[in-house]
């Protein structure tokens, strides 16, 4: 049973909050939803936005500027939260990049995470299915995209279910998190010290051993503060070439990691979505 | 002597964020402006906005998009803070509605408020004589809008200094703060018992004195859960409508108080604005 907790008019359409208990993440879980003014009178394709470190659903729908352009290309925007939230969820309080708020799109494997932190199945299966059943979506026409870690869980979304995802896009995505200190934490706590199971949950790793991208497009600031500690948009790059995949990867001259940043870009993301969900 | 603290690129131009000693607040205030990337090679005309209750200079830069128009139409945006700040400036920190965060943009005259509450004259006197020194900007081409007490704000600035902007525009204003409780509880504290004294800032006793009103552009929406209590449109538009004074005053149907209202809104309020200056 999923329940409304907020319901904002903007651009002529409705930016509405929901929660439902999940199944896959044994918790509470919110999310956001954009619904366009085409959204009352037709079904219309979805697009999926993965938040970064930190964030819940607000962040995006607070900050992105998307909703305007949804309205105007007639896209649904779906904003789930970074990880299971709630006093039963395990977290570590003092740090920002493990646990609550950073569940990092993977299905986690280790004990205390594995009952909670199934982000991976969430944004991917149970998700989807609500999304279809409650809203005027057009079955399967969907993209996805996000930012920083989400960026990161957008490719994977992609790269691990071919033909589920029209296209993929990506902010400042952390690129190859097995080698980032941000990913190595995350991925150490939820899946292990085995290292060999990490890179089934690695974009870079995965385009090496063959798995299949959608269209794709992403942007780098180069002024983004952790472009060369945390992203390694070079690693994926060259994965993709050793590969022959294409793959349109900007540096954006002199933008950082805020959402000033995607504020300014996500014009072009979303009507590249509509584009590829269109044809 | 201004310093910069912060500069973040976007939409090809740059939003900044200053901090100065205000010889008018006698405290470090801040404000944010945005830079459009005409700014690199020519001057431009300039809106400045004024923020709601409980705001700093960062609220509207992060929530309203309006960014991405004065990058279209070649505007610079000032961003003050709400009011003075720091540990030496009076404050009720129980309050949302008093003190720090809620200026009112009047210039108080009791005490403790009147050594630093002096924002009327900071935002009609210093900060566009410092936004002229230190900006690519068209001498004494401006024009202002805000949000709420920032709306009212912006109504008060226009109406109390005849051709000093082009154009004046609100959401969601407080528009009689003399019969809210926002308005009585802040008129109150800075301003003293005396009734009389208030008036002189209050948009809609200006109007009913001959006040002159530029041109103006008002919105509300329907759904505002302040508007009955706190906004009282209906007292400026009979105020107008007495003094046969044109004022475009918009009811937006299922709009509520929000930044989603405002970014809804804000292009066609920044283009009037543009409109007006280039006229």
């Amino acid at each position: 049973m999923m329940r409304q907790v907020e319901r904002i008019k903007e651009f002529g359409g409705w930016l509405e909050r929901w929660q439902h208990e999940s199944e896959t993440c044994h918790c509470t879980m919110t999310f956001s939803v954009y619904l366009p003014p085409q959204a009352a009178t037709q079904k219309l394709p979805v697009v999926f936005w993965l938040s970064g470190l930190t964030c819940t659903d607000d962040n995006v729908r607070v900050k992105a500027g998307a909703q305007r352009y949804c309205a105007e290309l007639g896209l649904i925007l779906v904003m789930p939260d970074t990880s299971p939230r709630g006093g039963d969820v395990p977290d570590v309080p003092e740090r920002y990049d493990l646990g609550q708020g950073a569940g990092f799109y993977v299905n986690a494997t280790q004990a205390p995470w594995s009952t909670h932190y199934q982000m991976y199945d969430y944004v991917t299966r149970e998700l989807p299915a609500l999304v279809e059943a409650s809203f005027p979506v057009i079955p399967g026409r969907r993209a996805i995209s996000g930012h920083s870690m989400g960026g990161h869980g957008a490719l994977i979304c992609a790269l691990k279910n071919p033909g589920m995802y029209a296209s993929v896009s990506a902010f400042a995505p952390i690129c190859n998190p097995v080698v980032s200190s941000w990913g190595q934490g995350c991925f150490g706590a939820y899946l292990g010290d085995d290292k060999n199971a990490w890179e089934a949950w690695d974009a870079t790793c995965l385009i090496k051993v063959g798995a299949p991208l959608p269209s794709a497009l992403i942007d780098h600031g180069t002024a983004d503060e952790f472009l060369a500690e945390q992203l390694f948009p070079q690693n994926l790059q060259a994965a993709c070439t050793a590969r022959g995949i294409p793959l349109t990867l900007r540096m954006q001259d002199g933008y950082d990691h805020s959402y000033h940043f995607i504020a300014t870009f996500i014009g072009e993301h979303l009507a590249f979505h509509a584009r590829a969900m269109a044809s």
